[in-house]
């Protein structure tokens, strides 16, 4: 990935916020697996496996939690 | 998805909200399998395991405790 | 389930806010496997499997934090 | 399990709020298995199985976050 | 475990924090599995695998966020 | 690890507090197994494995939900 690539978790809208979540969802496994031969690979499997999908669905939550909380969630200051 | 599909995560009721959650829960899903065909195949699998689908149960969880973060519990604010 | 089946998180006790867990847990597995049918043969095996079992148990915590967050903890008010 | 069974959340140490999130974590299975008898021949297994052990470690650990936060961890009010 | 075994979530260091994580996500095993003999035998097999591994370094999170909670992140209180 | 490893949760950005979220993550399976040879053997496979490599991806996401709260998302203060 582009170094630096996470610099601030504010984004403008929702929507853009879960983009981030899905980026830092991946980031993750191209630090565990660098090679982009070997993901694509691993990608033509388990984008075929709807437990593998939901599993990482579920981490795309984890992460826009994080977001959502570090941008307020887009609305005025709750104090 | 309709593109912007998530402008704002304020719902005027909590099942709103729960309907956002999954909503957002199967988005990442559509995102690293965009084929309608391939979706709706896994689909035909995973609605019949309940493994799949507790999976998917707790994805919207993490999800739903994040619209309802943001929508201060659909109550009075606390501040 | 009924519709509308969630119109609030408050709830006057612990124990009505875990039900209430419980019943959001369920609501996401009904709306992707609509079938009572089904869903009840399903049943008969994950009722009978502990990893389904911890599982789904898991999915009521992660409910059961958001319930209890929306109810501050059914304690006065910690402001 | 009693009916009621859980009255509040507060509880005068982290380590019977442990215990606490221990109960909550077995409530759910309870309530999705009732038969005693078919739970205990389930526990023959799972205890024997580290996936199983560390999976309902887990739905314990989040129960805990609840119940630490419903009683401020246990300390003076960060208010 | 000690009896009692967790007195306060209070600890100086994050490090300290980490390893009270650790010992809290051990705890629920035990409990559900007291035996020494029993957890030493599925030790030698998890320890050798990596997906056990990973599924409890999940659980030292979870506790890791509650104990960084309790501690207010180890800084000046936020207020 | 280096011992001490954890001293603070602060850092300057939030790709250093991803950095710190992964170190958090690894430490815990080291603690759990310490053999060097083990661990890089036991790579070989899940770093082959993708359901292995979102897992892992998951406990990350937990950790930096922890570092970015404990850097008040590396913004002005809320308060």
């Amino acid at each position: 990935m582009p170094k630096p690539w996470l610099t601030s978790l504010e984004v403008s809208t929702p929507q853009e916020g879960y983009e981030l979540a899905v980026l830092m969802a991946r980031v993750a496994v191209k630090m565990t697996q660098p090679s982009d031969d070997i993901r694509r690979k691993l990608r033509t499997v388990y984008e075929q496996d709807a437990d593998s999908l939901i599993a990482s669905s579920s981490v795309v939550a984890t992460h826009f939690a994080t977001v959502a909380a570090a941008n307020n969630y887009w609305k005025e200051s709750q104090c």
